[in-house]
Protein backbone atom coordinates (compact mmCIF):
# COMPACT_ATOMS: atom_id res chain seq x y z
CA UNK A 1 0.00 0.00 0.00
CA UNK A 2 2.60 2.54 0.75
CA UNK A 3 4.80 3.65 -2.36
CA UNK A 4 6.75 6.17 -1.37
CA UNK A 5 8.72 6.49 2.13
CA UNK A 6 10.11 10.25 2.91
CA UNK A 7 12.45 10.69 5.23
CA UNK A 8 13.39 14.00 7.24
CA UNK A 9 16.76 15.22 7.31
CA UNK A 10 17.79 17.25 10.56
CA UNK A 11 17.59 15.06 13.42
CA UNK A 12 16.11 12.19 11.83
CA UNK A 13 18.96 11.01 9.47
CA UNK A 14 21.90 13.31 10.83
CA UNK A 15 22.51 15.69 14.14
CA UNK A 16 21.52 19.08 13.71
CA UNK A 17 19.44 20.62 16.32
CA UNK A 18 22.53 20.47 19.33
CA UNK A 19 24.74 22.66 16.75
CA UNK A 20 22.22 25.64 17.05
CA UNK A 21 22.04 24.90 20.80
CA UNK A 22 25.85 25.19 21.23
CA UNK A 23 25.52 28.15 19.04
CA UNK A 24 23.19 29.77 21.08
CA UNK A 25 25.39 28.88 24.18
CA UNK A 26 28.49 31.13 22.31
CA UNK A 27 25.93 34.01 21.49
CA UNK A 28 24.82 33.92 25.18
CA UNK A 29 28.42 34.17 26.12
CA UNK A 30 29.18 37.20 23.69
CA UNK A 31 25.88 38.79 25.98
CA UNK A 32 26.66 38.37 28.93
CA UNK A 33 28.13 41.75 29.50
CA UNK A 34 24.24 43.31 28.85
CA UNK A 35 21.78 40.45 29.41
CA UNK A 36 21.83 37.58 31.87
CA UNK A 37 22.11 34.26 29.82
CA UNK A 38 18.57 33.06 29.98
CA UNK A 39 17.24 36.31 28.83
CA UNK A 40 19.50 36.98 25.67
CA UNK A 41 18.86 33.54 24.53
CA UNK A 42 15.09 34.02 24.60
CA UNK A 43 15.22 37.35 22.96
CA UNK A 44 17.30 35.80 20.25
CA UNK A 45 14.46 33.31 20.03
CA UNK A 46 11.89 35.67 19.38
CA UNK A 47 13.82 37.27 16.64
CA UNK A 48 13.92 34.37 14.49
CA UNK A 49 10.47 33.62 15.21
CA UNK A 50 9.86 37.05 13.96
CA UNK A 51 12.18 36.86 10.86
CA UNK A 52 11.00 33.50 10.08
CA UNK A 53 8.35 34.71 7.27
CA UNK A 54 11.19 36.56 6.04
CA UNK A 55 14.42 34.70 5.87
CA UNK A 56 13.18 30.82 6.27
CA UNK A 57 14.98 28.36 7.83
CA UNK A 58 18.58 27.87 7.64
CA UNK A 59 21.61 29.15 9.20
CA UNK A 60 21.95 32.34 7.32
CA UNK A 61 18.85 33.40 8.61
CA UNK A 62 20.08 32.24 12.49
CA UNK A 63 23.44 34.22 11.86
CA UNK A 64 20.98 37.93 10.57
CA UNK A 65 18.69 37.29 13.61
CA UNK A 66 21.78 36.22 15.99
CA UNK A 67 23.61 40.29 14.80
CA UNK A 68 20.20 41.87 14.55
CA UNK A 69 19.51 41.05 18.23
CA UNK A 70 23.14 41.52 19.36
CA UNK A 71 22.43 45.26 18.10
CA UNK A 72 19.17 44.96 20.00
CA UNK A 73 20.72 43.71 23.46
CA UNK A 74 23.57 46.05 23.63
CA UNK A 75 21.17 49.01 22.88
CA UNK A 76 23.94 49.52 20.09
CA UNK A 77 26.37 49.08 21.99
CA UNK A 78 28.38 45.97 21.08
CA UNK A 79 31.82 46.37 19.31
CA UNK A 80 32.46 45.03 15.78
CA UNK A 81 35.24 42.45 17.13
CA UNK A 82 31.68 40.73 18.54
CA UNK A 83 29.91 41.29 15.71
CA UNK A 84 32.78 39.29 13.69
CA UNK A 85 32.84 36.73 16.33
CA UNK A 86 29.01 36.26 15.92
CA UNK A 87 29.65 35.49 12.10
CA UNK A 88 32.30 33.13 13.08
CA UNK A 89 29.86 31.21 15.03
CA UNK A 90 28.06 31.19 11.49
CA UNK A 91 31.16 29.94 9.49
CA UNK A 92 31.70 26.82 11.93
CA UNK A 93 28.33 25.98 11.83
CA UNK A 94 27.98 25.44 7.75
CA UNK A 95 31.24 23.82 8.10
CA UNK A 96 30.56 21.12 10.35
CA UNK A 97 30.96 17.87 9.40
CA UNK A 98 27.78 15.36 9.18
CA UNK A 99 27.00 13.25 11.40
CA UNK A 100 24.72 9.71 10.83
CA UNK A 101 22.16 9.30 13.41
CA UNK A 102 22.34 5.89 14.48
CA UNK A 103 20.92 2.83 12.44
CA UNK A 104 19.95 4.93 9.44
CA UNK A 105 22.02 3.64 6.74
CA UNK A 106 21.25 0.39 7.69
CA UNK A 107 17.11 1.48 7.21
CA UNK A 108 17.98 2.91 3.93
CA UNK A 109 19.42 0.22 2.78
CA UNK A 110 16.32 -1.88 3.27
CA UNK A 111 13.93 0.02 2.41
CA UNK A 112 15.17 0.95 -0.77
CA UNK A 113 14.33 -2.70 -2.06
CA UNK A 114 11.10 -2.26 -1.42
CA UNK A 115 10.11 0.89 -1.99
CA UNK A 116 11.19 4.75 -3.66
CA UNK A 117 12.48 6.38 -0.99
CA UNK A 118 12.73 10.40 -0.52
CA UNK A 119 14.08 13.21 1.24
CA UNK A 120 12.07 15.44 2.33
CA UNK A 121 13.75 18.41 4.56
CA UNK A 122 13.12 22.54 5.32
CA UNK A 123 15.50 24.74 5.43
CA UNK A 124 17.95 26.37 3.71
CA UNK A 125 18.80 24.86 -0.42
CA UNK A 126 22.73 25.32 0.36
CA UNK A 127 22.69 24.12 3.49
CA UNK A 128 20.90 21.17 2.89
CA UNK A 129 22.07 20.23 -0.55
CA UNK A 130 25.81 20.80 1.28
CA UNK A 131 24.60 18.53 4.61
CA UNK A 132 23.30 15.76 1.89
CA UNK A 133 26.21 15.48 -0.30
CA UNK A 134 29.01 15.14 2.87
CA UNK A 135 26.26 12.45 4.09
CA UNK A 136 27.28 9.98 1.23
CA UNK A 137 22.68 9.18 1.77
CA UNK A 138 22.16 10.48 -1.85
CA UNK A 139 22.05 7.45 -3.74
CA UNK A 140 19.85 6.13 -1.55
CA UNK A 141 17.03 8.67 -2.28
CA UNK A 142 15.01 8.83 -5.92
CA UNK A 143 14.36 12.79 -5.37
CA UNK A 144 15.16 14.95 -3.13
CA UNK A 145 12.64 17.85 -2.03
CA UNK A 146 14.23 21.17 -0.04
CA UNK A 147 10.97 22.70 0.68
CA UNK A 148 10.71 26.50 2.35
CA UNK A 149 7.77 25.18 4.65
CA UNK A 150 6.33 21.96 5.79
CA UNK A 151 2.58 22.79 5.90
CA UNK A 152 -0.32 20.70 4.39
CA UNK A 153 -0.27 22.48 1.07
CA UNK A 154 3.79 21.91 1.11
CA UNK A 155 3.13 18.12 1.67
CA UNK A 156 0.25 17.93 -0.97
CA UNK A 157 2.21 19.41 -3.86
CA UNK A 158 4.85 17.28 -2.90
CA UNK A 159 2.47 14.30 -3.63
CA UNK A 160 1.14 14.90 -6.51
CA UNK A 161 4.59 15.47 -7.88
CA UNK A 162 5.30 12.12 -6.92
CA UNK A 163 2.37 10.83 -8.48
CA UNK A 164 0.84 8.92 -5.87
CA UNK A 165 -2.15 9.49 -3.60
CA UNK A 166 -1.70 10.59 0.17
CA UNK A 167 -2.71 6.86 1.41
CA UNK A 168 0.42 5.52 -0.31
CA UNK A 169 3.07 7.99 1.70
CA UNK A 170 4.78 7.67 4.41
CA UNK A 171 6.58 10.02 5.94
CA UNK A 172 8.93 9.76 8.97
CA UNK A 173 10.74 12.45 10.71
CA UNK A 174 11.24 13.67 14.54
CA UNK A 175 8.96 16.78 14.51
CA UNK A 176 5.56 16.31 14.91
CA UNK A 177 4.38 19.87 14.00
CA UNK A 178 6.28 19.46 10.29
CA UNK A 179 6.75 15.47 9.58
CA UNK A 180 3.55 13.93 10.84
CA UNK A 181 0.52 16.35 11.55
CA UNK A 182 0.02 17.78 8.06
CA UNK A 183 0.82 14.29 6.40
CA UNK A 184 -1.79 12.97 8.59
CA UNK A 185 -4.24 15.70 7.91
CA UNK A 186 -4.02 15.14 4.40
CA UNK A 187 -4.48 10.99 4.22
CA UNK A 188 -0.84 9.89 4.53
CA UNK A 189 0.75 7.84 7.11
CA UNK A 190 3.67 9.43 9.52
CA UNK A 191 5.77 7.74 12.09
CA UNK A 192 7.08 10.23 14.46
CA UNK A 193 10.99 9.07 15.86
CA UNK A 194 11.57 11.92 18.43
CA UNK A 195 15.17 13.22 18.70
CA UNK A 196 16.33 14.47 22.21
CA UNK A 197 16.15 18.05 21.39
CA UNK A 198 13.43 19.72 19.94
CA UNK A 199 13.82 23.53 18.69
CA UNK A 200 10.75 25.19 20.81
CA UNK A 201 8.92 26.35 17.66
CA UNK A 202 8.49 22.72 16.03
CA UNK A 203 7.44 21.32 19.89
CA UNK A 204 3.07 20.10 20.18
CA UNK A 205 1.47 20.22 23.44
CA UNK A 206 -0.81 17.56 22.41
CA UNK A 207 -0.62 13.77 22.00
CA UNK A 208 -1.23 12.02 18.57
CA UNK A 209 -3.89 9.48 18.27
CA UNK A 210 -4.63 8.89 14.65
CA UNK A 211 -5.03 5.25 12.54
CA UNK A 212 -2.36 6.14 10.45
CA UNK A 213 0.19 7.42 13.05
CA UNK A 214 2.87 5.06 14.64
CA UNK A 215 5.87 6.35 16.68
CA UNK A 216 9.27 5.11 17.61
CA UNK A 217 12.02 6.11 19.37
CA UNK A 218 14.42 3.91 17.45
CA UNK A 219 14.96 4.45 13.30
CA UNK A 220 15.58 0.23 12.92
CA UNK A 221 12.49 -0.47 14.18
CA UNK A 222 11.24 1.55 11.19
CA UNK A 223 11.12 -1.67 8.63
CA UNK A 224 9.44 -4.45 10.62
CA UNK A 225 6.51 -1.27 11.69
CA UNK A 226 6.29 -0.56 8.00
CA UNK A 227 6.33 -4.14 6.94
CA UNK A 228 3.23 -4.58 8.81
CA UNK A 229 1.18 -2.00 7.99
CA UNK B 1 10.53 19.82 -31.52
CA UNK B 2 10.81 22.14 -28.31
CA UNK B 3 8.36 20.50 -25.45
CA UNK B 4 9.28 22.70 -22.25
CA UNK B 5 10.45 26.03 -22.06
CA UNK B 6 12.59 27.04 -19.07
CA UNK B 7 12.32 30.65 -18.12
CA UNK B 8 15.18 32.36 -15.84
CA UNK B 9 13.51 34.25 -13.48
CA UNK B 10 15.75 37.69 -11.90
CA UNK B 11 16.33 40.50 -14.84
CA UNK B 12 14.24 37.82 -17.56
CA UNK B 13 10.77 37.71 -16.02
CA UNK B 14 11.67 40.65 -13.46
CA UNK B 15 13.68 43.28 -12.19
CA UNK B 16 16.56 42.10 -10.13
CA UNK B 17 19.86 42.91 -10.48
CA UNK B 18 19.15 47.12 -10.19
CA UNK B 19 18.59 46.07 -6.58
CA UNK B 20 21.92 44.98 -6.26
CA UNK B 21 23.83 47.95 -7.63
CA UNK B 22 21.51 50.22 -5.30
CA UNK B 23 22.43 48.34 -2.11
CA UNK B 24 26.22 48.82 -3.21
CA UNK B 25 25.39 52.02 -3.69
CA UNK B 26 24.01 52.57 0.08
CA UNK B 27 26.85 50.20 1.18
CA UNK B 28 29.35 52.10 -0.47
CA UNK B 29 27.92 55.22 1.20
CA UNK B 30 28.06 54.00 4.62
CA UNK B 31 31.81 52.83 3.92
CA UNK B 32 33.27 56.32 2.77
CA UNK B 33 34.84 57.47 6.16
CA UNK B 34 37.25 53.92 5.53
CA UNK B 35 37.38 53.88 2.17
CA UNK B 36 36.60 55.32 -1.56
CA UNK B 37 33.53 54.09 -2.91
CA UNK B 38 34.37 52.09 -5.77
CA UNK B 39 36.97 50.21 -3.87
CA UNK B 40 34.49 49.79 -1.34
CA UNK B 41 32.30 48.16 -3.84
CA UNK B 42 35.03 45.94 -5.74
CA UNK B 43 36.25 44.75 -1.64
CA UNK B 44 32.24 43.45 -0.95
CA UNK B 45 32.75 41.84 -4.78
CA UNK B 46 35.50 39.90 -3.10
CA UNK B 47 33.91 38.79 -0.26
CA UNK B 48 30.72 37.46 -2.52
CA UNK B 49 32.81 35.63 -4.63
CA UNK B 50 34.72 34.39 -2.11
CA UNK B 51 31.24 33.08 -0.16
CA UNK B 52 29.63 31.80 -3.12
CA UNK B 53 30.13 28.55 -2.20
CA UNK B 54 29.15 28.78 1.15
CA UNK B 55 26.22 30.83 1.21
CA UNK B 56 24.88 30.77 -2.03
CA UNK B 57 23.17 33.26 -4.05
CA UNK B 58 20.49 35.62 -2.61
CA UNK B 59 19.86 38.54 -0.68
CA UNK B 60 20.56 36.77 2.97
CA UNK B 61 24.32 35.52 1.87
CA UNK B 62 24.98 39.36 0.69
CA UNK B 63 23.84 41.11 3.96
CA UNK B 64 26.34 38.50 5.47
CA UNK B 65 29.08 39.82 2.87
CA UNK B 66 28.07 43.46 3.65
CA UNK B 67 28.52 43.01 7.20
CA UNK B 68 32.00 40.85 6.81
CA UNK B 69 33.11 43.30 4.23
CA UNK B 70 32.33 46.62 6.63
CA UNK B 71 34.54 44.72 9.18
CA UNK B 72 37.24 44.68 6.97
CA UNK B 73 37.33 47.84 5.61
CA UNK B 74 37.20 49.38 8.87
CA UNK B 75 39.37 47.34 10.33
CA UNK B 76 36.39 46.77 13.03
CA UNK B 77 35.81 50.35 13.27
CA UNK B 78 32.77 50.60 12.21
CA UNK B 79 29.91 51.43 15.29
CA UNK B 80 26.56 48.97 15.60
CA UNK B 81 24.54 51.83 14.19
CA UNK B 82 26.17 50.96 10.71
CA UNK B 83 25.82 47.39 10.71
CA UNK B 84 22.12 48.38 11.64
CA UNK B 85 22.09 49.61 8.63
CA UNK B 86 23.44 47.06 6.24
CA UNK B 87 20.60 45.19 7.80
CA UNK B 88 18.09 47.54 7.05
CA UNK B 89 19.68 48.12 3.51
CA UNK B 90 18.95 43.84 3.54
CA UNK B 91 14.81 44.30 4.76
CA UNK B 92 14.66 47.17 1.94
CA UNK B 93 15.55 44.68 -0.76
CA UNK B 94 13.53 41.62 0.46
CA UNK B 95 10.15 43.80 0.82
CA UNK B 96 10.37 45.18 -2.82
CA UNK B 97 7.59 45.04 -4.16
CA UNK B 98 8.25 42.51 -8.02
CA UNK B 99 8.32 44.65 -11.12
CA UNK B 100 7.73 42.96 -14.24
CA UNK B 101 9.64 43.20 -17.73
CA UNK B 102 7.64 44.44 -20.11
CA UNK B 103 6.16 41.75 -22.43
CA UNK B 104 7.06 38.91 -19.97
CA UNK B 105 3.12 38.28 -19.48
CA UNK B 106 2.05 38.51 -22.73
CA UNK B 107 4.55 35.77 -23.88
CA UNK B 108 3.54 33.54 -21.09
CA UNK B 109 0.35 33.33 -22.04
CA UNK B 110 0.86 33.01 -25.62
CA UNK B 111 3.84 30.22 -25.43
CA UNK B 112 1.60 28.13 -22.63
CA UNK B 113 -0.69 27.06 -24.93
CA UNK B 114 2.22 25.07 -26.88
CA UNK B 115 4.54 24.15 -24.70
CA UNK B 116 4.98 22.75 -21.04
CA UNK B 117 6.19 26.22 -19.14
CA UNK B 118 9.13 25.93 -16.23
CA UNK B 119 10.66 28.11 -14.24
CA UNK B 120 14.65 27.63 -13.87
CA UNK B 121 16.09 29.86 -11.34
CA UNK B 122 19.12 30.20 -9.16
CA UNK B 123 18.68 31.85 -5.88
CA UNK B 124 17.77 31.45 -2.61
CA UNK B 125 14.42 29.32 -1.59
CA UNK B 126 12.63 31.84 -0.08
CA UNK B 127 13.63 34.61 -1.66
CA UNK B 128 12.74 33.39 -5.06
CA UNK B 129 9.48 31.52 -4.21
CA UNK B 130 8.70 35.07 -2.50
CA UNK B 131 9.01 36.87 -5.85
CA UNK B 132 7.07 34.17 -7.76
CA UNK B 133 3.94 34.70 -5.54
CA UNK B 134 4.53 38.10 -5.55
CA UNK B 135 4.81 38.27 -9.34
CA UNK B 136 1.15 37.00 -9.83
CA UNK B 137 3.08 34.36 -12.72
CA UNK B 138 3.25 31.31 -10.91
CA UNK B 139 -0.42 29.82 -12.87
CA UNK B 140 2.11 30.27 -15.91
CA UNK B 141 4.13 27.57 -14.92
CA UNK B 142 4.06 23.63 -15.38
CA UNK B 143 7.34 23.27 -12.54
CA UNK B 144 8.92 25.33 -10.41
CA UNK B 145 12.81 24.86 -10.30
CA UNK B 146 15.01 26.72 -7.79
CA UNK B 147 18.36 25.81 -8.49
CA UNK B 148 21.54 26.37 -5.77
CA UNK B 149 23.43 26.67 -9.29
CA UNK B 150 23.08 26.60 -12.86
CA UNK B 151 25.86 24.48 -14.32
CA UNK B 152 25.78 21.90 -16.69
CA UNK B 153 25.35 18.66 -14.23
CA UNK B 154 22.34 20.81 -12.85
CA UNK B 155 20.30 21.42 -16.45
CA UNK B 156 20.98 17.55 -16.79
CA UNK B 157 19.24 16.48 -13.52
CA UNK B 158 16.10 19.27 -14.18
CA UNK B 159 16.18 18.17 -17.65
CA UNK B 160 16.02 14.19 -16.78
CA UNK B 161 13.28 15.27 -13.82
CA UNK B 162 10.90 16.76 -17.03
CA UNK B 163 11.25 13.45 -18.59
CA UNK B 164 12.55 14.84 -21.70
CA UNK B 165 15.71 14.59 -24.14
CA UNK B 166 17.94 17.81 -23.69
CA UNK B 167 16.77 18.60 -27.74
CA UNK B 168 13.52 19.00 -26.10
CA UNK B 169 14.36 21.80 -23.72
CA UNK B 170 14.58 25.57 -24.55
CA UNK B 171 16.22 27.84 -22.15
CA UNK B 172 15.72 31.61 -22.15
CA UNK B 173 17.10 33.71 -19.85
CA UNK B 174 19.59 37.14 -19.18
CA UNK B 175 23.28 35.17 -18.68
CA UNK B 176 25.12 33.56 -21.17
CA UNK B 177 27.00 32.14 -18.30
CA UNK B 178 24.57 30.45 -16.51
CA UNK B 179 21.37 30.16 -18.96
CA UNK B 180 22.66 29.59 -22.80
CA UNK B 181 26.39 27.73 -22.07
CA UNK B 182 25.39 25.03 -20.07
CA UNK B 183 22.48 24.57 -22.05
CA UNK B 184 23.97 24.36 -25.32
CA UNK B 185 26.57 22.11 -24.21
CA UNK B 186 24.00 19.55 -23.04
CA UNK B 187 22.47 19.22 -26.60
CA UNK B 188 19.03 21.78 -25.64
CA UNK B 189 18.10 24.80 -27.13
CA UNK B 190 18.89 28.85 -25.47
CA UNK B 191 17.76 32.09 -26.38
CA UNK B 192 19.72 34.99 -24.66
CA UNK B 193 17.51 38.12 -23.87
CA UNK B 194 20.45 40.44 -22.61
CA UNK B 195 19.13 42.81 -19.86
CA UNK B 196 20.75 46.03 -19.44
CA UNK B 197 22.60 44.99 -16.02
CA UNK B 198 24.42 41.89 -15.52
CA UNK B 199 26.22 40.97 -12.22
CA UNK B 200 29.96 40.88 -13.03
CA UNK B 201 30.12 37.35 -11.91
CA UNK B 202 27.62 36.30 -14.53
CA UNK B 203 29.81 38.14 -17.38
CA UNK B 204 31.19 35.54 -20.43
CA UNK B 205 33.83 37.65 -22.41
CA UNK B 206 33.16 35.66 -25.69
CA UNK B 207 30.37 35.44 -28.33
CA UNK B 208 28.19 32.39 -28.40
CA UNK B 209 27.84 30.91 -32.24
CA UNK B 210 25.77 27.90 -32.08
CA UNK B 211 23.53 26.31 -34.23
CA UNK B 212 21.20 25.67 -31.07
CA UNK B 213 21.18 29.33 -29.51
CA UNK B 214 19.19 32.53 -30.47
CA UNK B 215 19.68 35.78 -29.18
CA UNK B 216 17.12 39.15 -28.84
CA UNK B 217 16.61 42.22 -27.46
CA UNK B 218 13.27 42.04 -26.59
CA UNK B 219 11.40 39.22 -25.01
CA UNK B 220 8.21 39.67 -26.89
CA UNK B 221 9.84 38.16 -30.05
CA UNK B 222 11.01 34.80 -28.33
CA UNK B 223 7.48 33.51 -29.60
CA UNK B 224 8.14 34.09 -33.04
CA UNK B 225 11.57 32.97 -33.01
CA UNK B 226 10.42 30.02 -31.15
CA UNK B 227 7.96 28.74 -34.10
CA UNK B 228 10.30 29.33 -36.23
CA UNK B 229 12.62 26.58 -34.83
Amino acid sequence: MIKVIAFDADDTLWVNEPFFREAEEKFASLMEDFMPRHSSIKELYLTEIENLGLYGYGIKGFMLSMIQTALKISDHKINAKAIDMLLTIGYDMMQKPVELLPGVEEVLEELKQEYRLVMATKGDLVDQEKKLKKSGLDHYFHHIEIMSDKKEADFAKLIRHLDISPEEFLMLGNSLKSDVLPVLALGGHAIHIPFHITWEHETVADEVVHANFNKTDNISKVVEMIRGM
